[in-house]
C-alpha cells in the first residue's frame, strides 16, 4: 500500500497557489483522513519569478514530461485554465495513467467525452468539482448523494459577475453600464466581460451539470444563450413591483415528451424562491429530483480559496481511491441517448414591456394579438408615459417559444405598437 | 466480480416503503450507474398485513438471522428507528460483515463510536446520510467535498416541526399553542412533540454533524439544549422590528482557544442571513470552512421520499465500493481529542425582554446593571406598556454566558425590575 500520495500541479497561479496553501495548512488533518500524507512534489509553471519563490519547497519545472514520467506522481492537478494547452495536458496525463483533478470548465464543456473515455480506458479518476460553482459541493452530490433520483430540473446562479451586477442594479437603482464599470474597478468583472455578461460562462457550467443530471452528454452547442446586456433598471424595478427578482439563470429541464432543454437567460423569479435571495457574488444551484424534491446548494462560486477547497476535496477523494485500489470507481455516467427539446417547444411564462400609442382600445388590441397565438395573459399593467408613448407591462401564462415569437411578430406589425422593449422569461409555478 | 448487489431491508414502514419505491422506479438508471442491478431481496418486518402485501416481490421474514446469515446479502438497511432493537440489529449486521446504511439519528448520536469501531474491524461501510437533514446531501459533502477545510462552524435548521411552527407564528401572527395544535392536525408535529419542540431531535443531529466537522466524537450529552416552548409571538414581532428572524438553530463552533461548543437554542438571525429565509418544513445547514468560506445546503429535512433519496444514495455508494472491493473506504474520522468549551465561555449577542416599573431613571439603572458585568448594549428600546409596566427590549453586543447570567441575576434583584420575560441569543456578525 502506498505510503505517500504525490501530486503534480500544472499551474501555480491564483487557484494553484490556493491549493498549495490548503494542502500545507491542513496537512495534518488531511493525512489522518486519507491515512498517508498527501503532498505536492512537482509544479509545472513557466513563471520564472514564481519558480524561484516556490523552488525551496517544490521541484518547479517547465517540462510536462518531468511530471508525467515521474512514477511517484499519482495525481495531476490541472489549473492552467482555458482550452489549450490544458486539454492536451489533461489527455497526456490520463494516457500516462495519472489520475486527474481539474477546475477547467472550458475543457470539460467541449472535450468532456474524449477525456472521460481516456480516463475509463486507463482506469483512473477524472474529477472536476471546482469546475462548477467554485467551492460549492455540487458535482459529487449529484453523482452520489442524489444518484437514486431521476433529476427533473436544475436551475443555477452560476456566474458571480452577473449576479453581483444584477444585485447592485436592484439594490442601488443603478444602470447596467454604471454597475459594469464599478464591477470592473472592484475586480468582479474582467476587462473583457463578454463571456460573463453574455452568458457563455454560465452556459459551460450548465452543460456540465446537465450532462451529469440527465446521464447524457450535453455540449456547449446544445445550450441556448442570452446574456444580461439588455436588462435595464426599469425592468428590474417593474419586476420588483410584480413580486419578482431578475437573475441570470442557467436552466436544464427534462420533459418526458419534449426531451431535455438547456439554456441560459435572464429570468424573473418570485421573491420567495430560494434562488431569489442569492445575492452579490454568491452562486447557488437549485436541484429538483423525483424522490428528494427541491434542494439547493449555495456558496462562493469563484475565488482562490473556495476553488482550492473543491480541488483539494477532489485530491482527497482520489487519494482515498488510490489507498483502496479503487480509482475509476465512479466513471462517466453519460449512458443515455441525447434527446434535446427543440427551442420552439421550450415554454415558460413571460414578461414583456412595450411602448404603445396612447389611443382608446389599445389594450384590447394588444390582448387580441396575444390571444390569436393562444397566449394567455396573467395581467397587463399600464405604466407611466415614456417619450409620449404609454408603457405597458404584460405577464403571460406558460407559453411556448414558438407561440411567443409568433405573438411578438404580430405585435410588432400592429400600428398601435411603437416598440417591444424587453422580453424576459419567468419561472413561477403559479403561472404554469 | 459481483453480478448483483443484494440488499436486506430492516423495517418496511414509511421510509422503508419509500426505499422500495425508489429502487424499483429508478432501477434501470441505478443499474447503469453501479454496473450491476441493485435489488432488495429480503425484508424484516413484523407487520403481517405488510408481509402478505410485499410477499409477491420480496422474501419477508421476522427473523433477523434470515438476513444476516444469507451470504448473498451485501448491504443491510436499518429503517426501524428509535434506539432498540435498532442498535443491536446494526451491531449484529456489522459483525456479520454486512455493510450497513441507516437513517437512525438516535442510535448514531448515542452509540456512534461503538458502531464505527465495529464497521472498521469488519472492513465494511457504515453510512447514514439520511440521519441528518433528510434528503439534503450534508454528510458526504462534509466527509469528502469539504474534507480539505478546517470547519469553523455549522449552523443548522434541522428540525422541520419547529421551523414550520416558527414560520407560521411569524407569518400569521399566531400564538405558540395555536400553531402547535395546527401542526399536530396537519401531521407536522407528533402527538407527543416534546423531542421536537424541546430541541432533543435537533441536538442529536448537531452531535452527528459536529463529530464529522470537528473530527472528534461529540455525544448528545455534550449538547446544550433549549427548545422553543417559551418563544412568544411578542418576541417574534419585536425581532422583526429589529431586523431579525427567530429560528431554532443547532450550532457547532470551533474556537482555537476555548474549544468546541455545541448547542441548540432559539436564535435571532439577521433577516438577510441565508438561513433566515428557510421556511416551513425546509431544513438547511450553513457550513463555514477556512478555505470554502460560507456554504449552505437546503432541502426537505424529513418525509418518506426525501429520506428514501438519501438512503438509496448511500446504497449506491456502498454498491460502488463493493464493485471495487473498496468497502471501508471512508471510515470514522473522529481522530482528534475532544476539547469542549465550557458553557460559561460560550458567547454571543443577546436579546432580552423585560418588564420594569415606569419610573424616572429606570433606563439608567438597567444600563448600569449590565455595565457592571461588562455587558455592552447595542440598544435599549422602550416598547408599549404591558400590565402597568414598561416593556423594554435590550440587544447586547457579544457577551459570555457567565457574564450574561451574572447580569441577569443583578437585574432580577433590582427593585425597578418586575420580570425578565425572555432571553434569546443572537447570531449577528455586526454585534461581535
Amino acid at each position: 500500500m502506498k505510503d505517500t500520495i504525490n501530486v503534480g500541479l500544472l499551474g501555480a497561479g491564483t487557484v494553484g497557489g490556493g491549493v498549495l496553501i490548503v494542502l500545507e495548512k491542513n496537512a495534518e488533518d488531511i493525512e489522518k483522513k486519507v491515512g498517508v500524507p498527501v503532498r505536492i512534489t512537482k509544479i509545472l509553471d513557466n513563471n520564472a519569478a514564481l519558480a524561484s519563490q516556490l523552488g525551496d519547497k517544490y521541484i518547479v519545472t517547465n517540462k510536462l514530461e518531468d511530471i508525467l514520467e515521474d512514477p511517484n506522481i499519482d495525481i495531476v492537478v490541472e489549473l492552467i485554465g482555458r482550452e489549450h494547452p490544458a486539454k492536451e495536458f489533461i489527455a497526456e496525463a490520463l494516457k500516462h495513467k495519472k489520475n486527474v483533478v481539474t477546475a477547467n470548465k472550458d475543457v470539460l464543456a467541449k472535450y468532456g467525452k474524449e477525456l472521460f473515455e481516456l480516463a475509463e480506458e486507463n482506469n483512473v479518476d477524472f474529477m472536476f468539482e471546482a469546475a462548477v460553482g467554485g467551492g460549492i459541493p455540487i458535482i459529487r452530490p449529484l453523482k452520489s448523494c442524489l444518484a437514486a433520483n431521476k433529476i427533473k430540473s436544475i436551475m443555477g446562479i452560476v456566474n458571480g459577475t452577473t449576479n453581483y451586477m444584477l444585485t447592485k442594479m436592484s439594490a442601488e437603482h443603478l444602470d447596467f453600464n454604471d454597475v459594469l464599470r464599478e464591477a470592473q474597478e472592484k475586480g468582479y468583472a474582467e476587462s473583457d466581460p463578454t463571456a460573463d455578461i453574455g452568458g457563455l460562462d454560465a452556459a459551460r457550467k450548465i452543460a456540465i451539470l446537465a450532462s451529469i443530471a440527465f446521464n447524457t452528454r450535453v455540449c456547449l452547442d446544445d445550450v441556448y444563450i442570452e446574456g444580461i446586456e439588455n436588462i435595464t433598471l426599469r425592468d428590474i424595478e417593474y419586476a420588483k413591483e410584480l413580486g419578482y427578482v431578475v437573475k441570470l439563470l442557467a436552466i436544464a429541464k427534462r420533459d418526458d415528451v419534449n426531451g431535455i432543454s438547456v439554456r441560459v437567460h435572464p429570468t424573473m423569479l418570485p421573491i420567495h424562491h430560494p434562488l431569489a435571495n442569492v445575492n452579490d457574488v454568491y452562486n447557488a444551484i437549485f436541484v429538483t429530483g423525483d424522490a428528494v424534491g427541491d434542494t439547493m446548494f449555495l456558496g462562493r462560486g469563484a475565488g482562490r480559496m473556495p476553488t482550492a477547497s473543491a480541488v483539494c476535496g477532489d485530491i482527497i477523494d482520489v487519494a482515498r481511491n488510490l489507498r483502496h485500489n479503487a480509482t475509476g470507481r465512479i466513471s462517466c455516467t453519460c449512458f443515455d441517448e441525447k434527446h434535446l427539446c427543440s427551442i420552439e417547444n421550450i415554454s415558460s411564462p413571460c414578461y414583456i414591456r412595450l411602448h404603445v400609442h396612447d389611443k382608446p382600445g389599445v389594450l384590447a388590441g394588444i390582448a387580441a394579438a396575444f390571444g390569436a397565438q393562444n397566449v394567455s395573459l396573467k395581467n397587463v399593467v399600464q405604466k407611466a408615459k415614456v417619450d409620449g408613448f404609454s408603457e405597458l407591462v404584460v405577464i403571460t401564462y406558460d407559453v411556448s417559444e414558438f407561440n411567443l415569437r409568433m405573438a411578438l411578430q404580430t405585435l410588432r406589425a400592429l400600428p398601435i405598437v411603437e416598440k417591444i422593449c424587453s422580453v424576459i422569461r419567468v419561472e413561477d409555478d403559479n403561472l404554469d
